[in-house]
């Protein structure tokens, strides 16, 4: 490794995909620590739980009941972020210029599906195989085919995909009628990271508008393709690591595992494709599988680490739903994991005050989280103590 | 208010702050909570602690012991964050571009001090006299003066104000040889929000380098007074807000509190002064206390709303501290506070998947944040249980 000394002295690291700096002061992780712990996670869940809302046969708030599915099950949230119809808004042309230029709002519609990753309560993905975690896979990818424009430069693929149809795929509800533009599809994962509910599922928001995060880096990465005859930013950088070595957690043939340079969050991990995939839908049977055992590796390396249910926030970026063959074609499917914690089950890192006000800041470096991550393969740890 | 609509539909609004979207989905407070809840925050503290390292005449972790001071007491952080010296690093010419495209780094110093509000172990800002506050805002403004650079537009002010020193004004560290860039003045409060330590304190991390937040304003900033015929950006958001009085929390002659139109926390504020100030240096003596007054204002209501010790991160933006004539021109003084809770002492909002992976969302609006804290002004409620 030629920056060493990146180990020991602070420092800012420049993430290209959001074209924003954080500081890194790895010394930093000798203070003490005094504050607030995180409580232990609770492992003795029941593998049916009557009063969880996401358990098959149960009610939900709104009266619906859910079905006796067999591995995922998709619905639309009862406590929409955004919903599909609501009462028109047309910003006002204002009379005076002052409220145009700094109180600006623009609606938002579009739908919120739960979308649960097993019938079983007590479970999280590490503990399924990743062959379990393939129908999470292909439901997330059914899903987003469903949306997809008429228009898009991948809708053939998308509308393949969704006819080959398997016994297990459950009947999806329809999309809405208004065409949205980004699917956003993310994981909260233990109480530190606000979520109510330990029945493992995620979220997908889609939204008639393009979110800030994904808009940011579909724009750095459109700028770095054309400055650099068209190779992409993502793919260049899977091919640096794969040179370097230093931030590597753990890869297959078809998906690598790092603790990108840039990673703000102690454990953070960026989770790749080694050739151009733009959406879920380019990718073949095989690599379904292999993103999945990608998916297992992480979340299992997480648990073993710190011998816990490790929390995360984790989520997909891909090509939106609607848009330009060009915006299609600079799009590099990832998923990122940002997981609070940093020494133990219950000590976390807090993005606060100076991380708001001023920076993102981190402790230790990602080269040394990383190593720490290569080296806690093997069994789930709660296997072992079954 | 002209856009009432604005109160029950899933909406997008504008930060010209910042240049960012957020999105607002104020029918989402209907949604039950089962999530982690706060401990309730402990009242009984000794007003001196043995064991508190910021008490008067404790030993701090590297052996240094604290004079008995009387209000406020400054000192360089034992786990700085950045230091004043440490191994050189230039990034090398590398042979390869991908590297240095994709790897980008840059050394940053600086220091970090500890500044305590009082010598009292078991007070909070909502407990002291706006009086009692202004040694804070003094203290504050010596800092900053004392960093400023020589060739600084705002020198000669720094310079008058070191120089009419008053008896209570402490020592404070003769400041780093080296010029720095900029400083960050912030306040964790609560075990919620990452803070290890009660005794009433805030921090200083003052850089070589601009850092992300601050750097993104002075730039909107700039963009803003360019192309409105040198008329600032927060000089007319004050204006706009006094004339609309939706988002007004509080006002005296010379600061406005306002729950702004883009606040991403609950009930999150921006104190303003309502004539251009630059940094602390250009407050009066009068102004320094109508701060004072709105800080006071502030941090009480909060603890009123959900009668509770109310934890938040907030800090100060202002001029750097080397700068160009113009970006000194451009900055315009101001105080940030995000505070995390949303329903009640227990249940607070998780900035979390969504916001990590896609964009910012909130759920009630910041209009019915500023009513709601509009309303709960009065005696300190803590007072009344007395
Ligand atoms: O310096 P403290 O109070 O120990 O630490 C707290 O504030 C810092 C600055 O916002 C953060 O980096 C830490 O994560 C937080 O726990
Ligand atoms: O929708 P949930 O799981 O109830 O809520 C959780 O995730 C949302 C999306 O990231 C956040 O807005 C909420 O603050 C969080 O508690």
């Amino acid at each position: 490794m030629p920056d060493k000394v990146l180990d020991d002295i602070s420092h800012r690291r420049f993430n290209p995909l959001t074209g924003s700096w954080l500081l890194v002061s790895p010394h930093r992780t000798k203070r003490p620590w005094q504050g607030q712990q995180e409580g232990p996670s609770k492992n003795k869940l029941p593998e049916y739980d009557p009063k969880c809302y996401l358990c098959p046969g149960n009610k939900r708030a709104q009266g619906d009941s859910n079905p006796q599915y067999k591995s995922t099950f998709v619905f639309v949230n009862d406590y929409s972020a955004v919903k599909e119809e609501q009462q028109e808004y047309t910003p006002e042309v204002r009379d005076d210029d002052l409220s145009s230029l700094l109180l600006q709002a623009q609606p938002v519609t579009g739908r919120c599906y739960v979308l649960t990753f097993s019938p079983k309560h007590d479970i999280t993905l590490a503990d399924m195989t990743a062959a379990e975690i393939v129908p999470v896979v292909r439901t997330w990818t059914r899903i987003y085919a469903s949306h997809l424009a008429a228009n898009h430069l991948l809708h053939k693929q998308a509308a393949d995909f969704l006819a080959e149809k398997k016994e297990e795929d459950e009947v999806l509800p329809s999309p809405p009628k208004e065409q949205l533009r980004y699917m956003q599809i993310f994981e909260n994962k233990g109480a530190a990271m606000g979520c109510s509910n330990p029945h493992p599922h995620c979220q997908v928001w889609a939204t008639s508008t393009m979110p800030e995060e994904p808009g940011k880096e579909l724009e750095q990465m459109t700028k770095y393709r054309a400055a650099h005859g068209g190779r992409h930013l993502l793919g260049d950088y899977v091919k640096l690591e794969m040179e370097k070595e230093e931030r590597i957690v753990w890869q297959n043939d078809s998906f690598l595992v790092v603790c990108p340079w840039w990673a703000i969050w102690p454990f953070e991990v960026l989770v790749l494709p080694k050739r151009h995939v733009r959406a879920l839908v380019d990718l073949t049977e095989d690599e379904r599988l292999a993103f999945a055992e990608a998916i297992q590796e992480v979340t299992r390396r997480y648990d073993n680490l710190f011998e816990t249910n490790f929390p995360y926030s984790s989520g997909l970026h891909q090509a939106p739903l609607d848009c330009t063959e060009e915006e299609a074609e600079n799009s590099y499917f990832h998923m990122h994991f940002y997981p609070p914690l940093l020494r133990s089950a219950t000590v976390k890192k807090f993005l606060v005050g100076y991380e708001l006000l001023a920076e993102p800041q981190r402790d230790i470096t990602p080269e040394q989280a990383a190593a720490k991550l290569r080296n806690c393969g093997g069994e789930l740890y709660r296997k072992a103590l079954e």
